[in-house]
């Protein structure tokens, strides 16, 4: 079949928009049309050439919904009509990752889908000439309709909206599931979380989902605290706006340091000040942002050896297929909000303004709507 | 009354084996006569200097067993003839630390602590001039008598022998409560331990206890590997044998990683070796070393991103007068051992050929007998 797709040639270059061919889903494969999907920052990581894994030409996007079309042989747990939120980090439940309980990292597919191809090693997508198009992060959600392995499909309930629960695909459960699932935040605990952005604001709407006190957010642009205040935080600090170094202030502020903290900006010098943020004994700090090729973390040893924590999250610590179609609920049920956070919604045909308006600061989250 | 000491009278120098004035307890303090005392590469950071916090003249050593001779008023624990354990970290029970089930870090009397000075402010001992000797780790187990906070005493069964429970005062319980208290290691778990000296080799026999599968050493000293073997060790790795980088070594020989690896080095690029050896997915990484001033560890975040964690551990993670006791308790019926790694015993007159055999690395714990 023919799909219409945003198509990234070359690295840094504006995606181009597209007639490509798709070829249905083979055994264990599902064809999925796409109805909505997000724009996120990992996406533009690759589409600029920062990414130093990056492949082209490809078909970016990763966080969309849609509906099942078609499946392959051998599926058996969907079918034409489902609705589904792709999955990058799949969930195989067979694998070594997938049995054990610590992690949610499922390898089924890790090497094909570093490659940009199906497991089976080649690419369901190609130019209209024949030039195979490669595959991104197992979902290419850029595109009307894609192919994706059947175990990197969540169904979710089919009265939920497509252009809001596209964002549960990353953000929404990056977020949240950093906060329930990573750091297991208690009732009553007190938080800082570094970056206000699109994932800062759902780790804040995971806390208070958690039950926590304090929700101290940190982020060098006043603009941000009307909507963060919005989802939950309690407290706003703008390290411009502070005398000195931002840790020591935050440790005042949270009577000792933070049980929990997040950086969710991808900036290695603010991953430092999130863990030294954190309270001698017992704090725990999550690193979800991406940093840039080669950055590095670091601190004194003497920050661990006085108990504090340093881990990192990958989707939220979420499987997929068992807790995405639960995040859905959650929002469908008024536990969480999600429709504030999406600034921006636009046609296929104007992606490319969806990454300006990243760029600008203007938007919090864009949704293209097929 | 007088008493017999080891007094670090400078930084560098040898000490100085003298005899001291020692007030007896006041309130809530407790006279100890301490029968055994082992060397610690603490004692050592200190005494040569490198330790930046580290204050003369002082009395050493922390890691000692003896008989309470003596309480001070409100005392209600212990009594005259109580075989006791000094503690460098405290057990008060009743402060912020002591009540959060995630550290061992009771902060009653930290700062005075730090000072090198009771709860009260002053020191007990001085010169026979009546000039103030510091107290150190609030321990001061280089003489002969000492007097200490009465949250600072494991009380332990009398029938232990003092020359060898007392390395449970410091490096045994360091060492197991690593892998018992802070990484909680599960029964069939593969771990790594780097650095095969005191700490390292009870980190080994906590391993065995704790029912791990697998238990790498590694070591740039060949000599280490037979006792390693004693205490559990299944596999040895010296780094300076092997091709390249030992992470992958290390990451091949325990299938993917280990669960659990252990840095008894305070080397600091050891520490990331450590953590990089460590499995993706779940793998824990816990820094019981002690690195030098200023040193710093550092990593790709990415390193947690895909599920690592970074830990530390203080006296690993033992309360002290509810986990002492118990581990005395496993050395009396057999479940550890301690005998072979007490290589070296002498009086206090020959405490600094203690310090000399520890440079040499000929002793894995030298212990001065009273």
């Amino acid at each position: 079949m023919r799909t219409r797709a945003a198509v990234a040639l070359e690295a840094g270059k504006p995606l181009e928009i597209m007639e490509v061919n798709l070829e249905g889903p083979r055994a264990g494969e599902v064809l999925v049309e796409i109805k909505a999907t997000g724009i996120c920052h990992t996406d533009e990581f690759t589409r600029s050439g920062a990414d130093p894994e990056g492949l082209f030409p490809a078909i970016l996007g990763h966080e969309g919904a849609g509906v099942v079309l078609e499946v392959g042989p051998g599926v058996t747990t969907l079918k034409p009509g489902d609705h589904v939120i792709p999955l990058y980090t799949p969930e195989c439940r067979q694998c070594e990752y997938c049995l054990n309980p610590k992690t949610n990292l499922c390898q089924a597919i890790r090497t094909t889908q570093g490659q940009g191809v199906m497991p089976d090693g080649s690419s369901r997508f190609s130019m209209l000439d024949g030039t195979p198009i490669l595959h991104y992060m197992g979902c290419s959600t850029f595109a009307n309709h894609t192919v994706l392995p059947e175990i990197a499909l969540a169904k979710v309930r089919p009265d939920a909206p497509f252009e809001k629960i596209c964002y549960i695909g990353c953000g929404v459960t990056t977020g949240i599931g950093a906060v329930i699932n990573t750091a297991k935040v208690e009732i009553g605990a007190r938080a800082v979380v570094f970056g206000l952005g699109g994932i800062g604001l759902n780790v804040i709407q995971g806390l208070r989902l958690a039950g926590a006190d304090q929700i101290v957010g940190v982020d060098i642009n006043d603009s941000k605290k009307d909507m963060a205040t919005r989802f939950g935080m309690t407290d706003f600090v703008n390290p411009k706006e502070i005398d000195g170094d931002v840790v020591p202030h935050l440790v005042e502020l949270t009577g000792g340091g933070a049980d929990y903290t997040f950086d969710a900006t991808g900036n290695v010098t603010v991953m430092r000040q999130a863990l030294e943020s954190a309270h001698k004994g017992w704090g725990e700090s999550i690193i979800i942002g991406v940093a840039p090729a080669g950055a590095e973390i670091s601190t004194r040893p003497f920050q661990l050896v006085t108990g504090r924590v340093w881990r990192g999250t990958a989707f939220g610590g979420a499987r997929g297929r068992t807790d995405v179609p639960r995040i859905v609920d959650w929002y469908m049920d008024g536990k969480i909000d999600i429709d504030p956070m999406i600034t921006h919604t636009m046609g296929l045909e104007d992606i490319n303004k969806g990454f300006d308006l990243m760029h600008s600061g203007e938007s919090i989250r864009s949704v293209v709507v097929y």
